[in-house]
């Protein structure tokens, strides 16, 4: 006998979950494409050299890193954007520019497992590669826009930032070579707070007066986008790129009418090095706890290790297990109504027969194949989730039906009678 | 500069062909939902001795194996039954049975690339586990009668056999004990015809005759389901199990009318041990060279490794490369009429806000972000699919529309005249 047992840090997904994954999966996909946006796919396993880059560091450590059978170095990829990158130089002459794309597939890394943290999960990311203007950076802000508006998550905010907005506050300050340091240190400020930022700041040689002008700044007022907006004007003049780039974001923005959902938030700053223009976040208002739902941003030189090209991109990723605990704590239909079947048929009938017609009208019919009786069919469908049971059909093809929930009995149902019933559940 | 490369027997997936992946698997996965099965997910990366089981031989040689930064022997999947019986024993408690499940997710396997074969390809598969019975049996059949038919891939047959009426033939002829090589010799008739397998069973020791009642009972008339039955009654009695299995599901292929559909050939061997009952492939009648697109059969211990409990199992999976080659023969709009966007909306106008309506309307609709001209904006469309672009709003708010293909103007165009535009071309 060998253990069933799995590695740590790794899952397996039970109907139920999966059936809740998969559905969010579907929804977010007819998002995408709505959007013209498409998809790809990548292998798993890649060059170690190419997944790594110039890498090294804490990537490195993390990777599922091997020499296969031929005696390549090769690795699990560890996320969706270097594949994107080397997919991109790979294949342009058969892409179309500006590209969209959508990429939802595992990735995989070493890291310590803990609450929430995962050595394999799904990513779901999408981005818009060769163009760089306010039209892509607002679509991708809309398509996010769409998928929590779709979700049904509640209110939310769209925090967003430029990168460029703070590197130009640090140069005024004359704290600009200290850059890096300091947006990763800003980048913890939920986490840690005022005092723990302060102190990283100190300890990298910042003076008070400096922090005390970089804590005004990224805490600005937040009453309205455009109100912000003018702030920054004030302090960093109009005639700049940045300032520029928001304006025009802004205009698209509030020409679809969905400016109350978005922040202009100077303390966005996404620790990582390699974004160059907007940054975002999103917080659902009822519970911030979660965190950012979708992040990211733009990134002015994606393929650069690949391709000569100069390949401006920006784009997003979507955690669906936050936003799957999110559905749960709003007690979304996505997440409670879902059921293996609508329909069972009790064994006894002509069971595929009459499911094969239920079927035709779009039910999800289940039929009881097991050797048991009625009463552990009925357990049956009370553990896969399944409302209704079908127990016997008169001559006029007309079903008893039972309804597990409350066990009553209807009789004289016909198919679109079940079909209603089913509906009116979700 | 790093060279873009992927690894030998490794594929980028490029838009196109992956939305006709993802679009097949919205379909089987649709109809897997509408007989109840769900879905379920497993970890890619397994402890090398879970996945190897007793195993060795060939399936060791081909596995991506290594040990990971803790130090432990792991695996990538090189299917997805091995992680189905794991899956079953460790989450037994959680699980009802029968447990349908189907689970559409890529292996990895290191085999020597060839044509149309590659180290990471899609698997996809569903299973009954829990049931030994014609109910069970005929379920996966209907459902693979079902796929077949919904995806219009013209004429097909389901060919079916039961290992127990082979077994009982060489029980007759006294050759059971080399039962083993002689189905492993059967299953490669349609590759090497009936003289590489008369020469097989020469090497292994048949005599002439046996290897002629042998060829006989493989080539039984097939004429019908029944009367083939009706022969292998006369030569094997019918107060056997494998028979009266046969008898029931010939009756429920009956009960919905499909049995013309259905064909029992006593060839079909499925090369594989662990088949215990009964086992089936698919022909496409006018492609058979394809190949079998489902293939499966009945396995009466599936996780016997792992668990002292006896799970019967019935199951099979569908060659989802295999169906895209048969749907580009068949010139399915499945593959055909896919585009990126069903319509595009030139630069300049109020993009976003008339895309937004217009996927009110359930269409799929790209904005063009570039900078470019009117002339690169329509090349864009053509080189994406894009049938329409709408190139001007008039006063009442409606479209003008050129038609890519024809590159004709459509004038007075309402989003609703849009939306039949795109539904009759598919």
């Amino acid at each position: 006998m060998i253990e069933p047992k799995i590695l740590k840090g790794f899952r397996d997904s039970l109907p139920t979950q999966e059936i809740v994954r998969q559905t969010l999966i579907a929804k977010v996909q007819q998002i995408f494409r709505s959007f013209g946006f498409v998809p790809i796919d990548t292998p798993a396993l890649e060059y170690t050299e190419v997944l790594l880059g110039k890498g090294g560091g804490e990537t490195d450590k993390q990777m599922f890193r091997f020499n296969d059978n031929g005696g390549r170095d090769v690795a699990l990829r560890f996320d969706l954007t270097v594949p994107l990158a080397r997919y991109v130089a790979a294949n342009q002459s058969s892409l179309t520019f500006p590209f969209k794309r959508y990429h939802i597939s595992k990735v995989w890394r070493g890291e310590k497992p803990q609450k929430g943290r995962y050595r394999e999960f799904l990513q779901c990311d999408f981005d818009i590669i060769g163009a760089d203007n306010a039209a892509s950076d607002f679509e991708i802000l809309l398509l996010i826009h769409t998928c929590l508006s779709t979700m049904k998550v509640g209110s939310f905010k769209v925090l967003v930032s430029h990168r460029g907005v703070l590197n130009r506050f640090l140069e005024l300050q004359g704290i600009d070579s200290k850059s890096s340091e300091i947006l990763r240190a800003i980048d913890k400020l939920a986490k840690i707070g005022t005092d723990g930022v302060t102190k990283i700041l100190l300890e990298e040689g910042l003076n008070e007066e400096n922090i005390n002008n970089l804590l005004s700044f990224i805490n600005l007022p937040k009453d309205s986008f455009e109100q912000t907006l003018g702030i920054l004007k004030d302090m960093l003049g109009s005639d700049n790129e940045e300032i520029r780039r928001l304006d025009e974001i802004l205009c698209l923005i509030k020409s679809v009418g969905i400016e109350s959902d978005f922040v202009l938030d100077t303390s966005i700053t996404r620790g990582l090095d390699y974004y160059t223009g907007i940054v975002y976040e999103t917080l659902l208002s009822d519970m911030p706890s979660i965190g950012s739902i979708c992040s990211g941003g733009r990134y002015n030189n994606l393929a650069g290790l690949y391709t000569r090209d100069n390949l401006p991109g920006v784009g997003s990723c979507i955690g669906l297990d936050r936003l799957i605990a999110a559905l749960e704590e709003t007690k979304s239909n996505i997440v409670t109504n879902q059921s293996y079947a609508d329909v069972m048929i009790l064994s006894g009938l002509e069971q595929q027969k009459i499911a094969m017609a239920l079927r035709k009208e779009g039910l999800k019919v289940d039929v009881y194949i097991g050797n048991k009786g009625a009463g552990a069919q009925y357990a049956y469908a009370q553990a896969n989730g399944v409302p209704y049971v079908i127990t016997s059909v008169d001559e006029n093809g007309l079903f008893t039906v039972k309804e597990i929930a409350t066990r009553a009995v209807l009789n004289g149902i016909s198919a679109s009678d079940l079909v209603k019933l089913v509906n009116d559940r979700s």
